[in-house]
């Protein structure tokens, strides 16, 4: 098995966190999205959507976009499952992990950001406070209010057990806060994220941790 | 059951396609999104992310996010299925479902086109030239040279059965025609396009065929 994975991507860091949960190690290989490199035709034959990460299992086929990966990694290694037993848990972390992995990480993304500076002419501060933040703060205020709402809530996104909700919800904050948004208004985002982090398989996946990190 | 519906919405378009693939008819309240229903309180205690579609079992739970209702739908009626029975291809499904779930549909949502409207002050015409049709470009190009290249693509995007991935391309498509994508360069993806309306199930959920439909 091996990841094609890239130190600052949200989406690398899901798998990393899924991966170091179900204990595997597969081997790594680093495409540096700020050099480029997943324009490349060697990358574009792993993965012709040019994005990381991939996954390479034993049997050669390629899996790409983490959410789908991650789910193939339960499939494949239940032990511990990233999915609770009964459909509607499942169903409920699913759309916590798709609130974050759908309406907002994208819009967030590197490519985009960079998209409204070079088509738009915004300057970076704009990006940043009219952007960035705005979908951060509107997608962080409705996850709070479920997670508060709910009563599947525990001391994770779903009870007291790491779930693919918590592999989306670890890498979103760590960005956010790397883009300064205030916190203060998600208390239970952040206690979650706190105790997502006080476990070695979540915080050893962090950016800065990585081989490939500058 | 019941669903919170609006017929130009596109993951509610996705949703109505495997409703009617799995052959379920349930009751329908319309969430009128341009007149902001769902920023009211009652629909907010629905769903606080203030998104349709929105799904209520006979257990009187509530589901949302698209994606996470049509894995819970088919987890709870199983027939057909709308994954394939192989893990490699049940991950081929989700990435193709997520390559447009995740990395296409939500930057091109009508609250995204506003925003560029309203707070950066940019015409209609740019929102639809350099951000709508700039996305669908990379997006559609991107999943042209899968569905060219992955040797799984049959008359639909797996194979010859409906799955998650076509109640994702057929909303994505029909709402590219709507500002005029030329088609021609996704050959492919028109194709599929084509034969999933074909199909009843499918063709029986677009928007125009729906009862709250202007």
């Amino acid at each position: 098995m091996k990841i094609y994975d890239y130190f600052r991507s949200s989406a690398a860091y899901r798998v990393r966190i899924a991966l170091n949960i179900k204990g595997l190690d597969p081997a790594r290989d680093f495409i540096h999205l700020r050099h480029g490199d997943q324009h490349q035709g060697d990358y574009l034959a792993v993965n012709p959507q040019g994005l990381v990460p991939a996954l390479v299992d034993g049997d050669g086929e390629t899996h790409t976009q983490s959410l789908a990966i991650i789910e193939y990694l339960d499939e494949m290694h239940p032990e511990p499952p990233l999915l609770p037993a009964d459909p509607t848990g499942r169903s409920r972390v699913r759309s916590l992990a798709f609130s974050i992995g759908c309406d907002l990480h994208p819009l967030n993304n590197m490519r985009v950001l960079k998209h409204l500076e070079e088509r738009f002419g915004l300057t970076s501060e704009q990006v940043a406070n009219d952007w960035y933040l705005h979908w951060i703060n509107i997608g962080f205020l409705a996850l709070e209010r479920r997670l508060v709402a709910e009563t599947s809530t525990g001391r994770f996104c779903h009870g007291d057990r790491l779930t693919l909700a918590d592999c989306c919800l670890v890498p979103q904050v760590f960005n956010a806060t790397r883009y300064a948004a205030d916190m203060s208004s998600f208390p239970v985002i952040q206690r979650i994220y706190d105790a997502c982090m006080a476990e070695s398989a979540v915080s050893s996946a962090q950016p800065s941790a990585q081989p490939d990190a500058e």
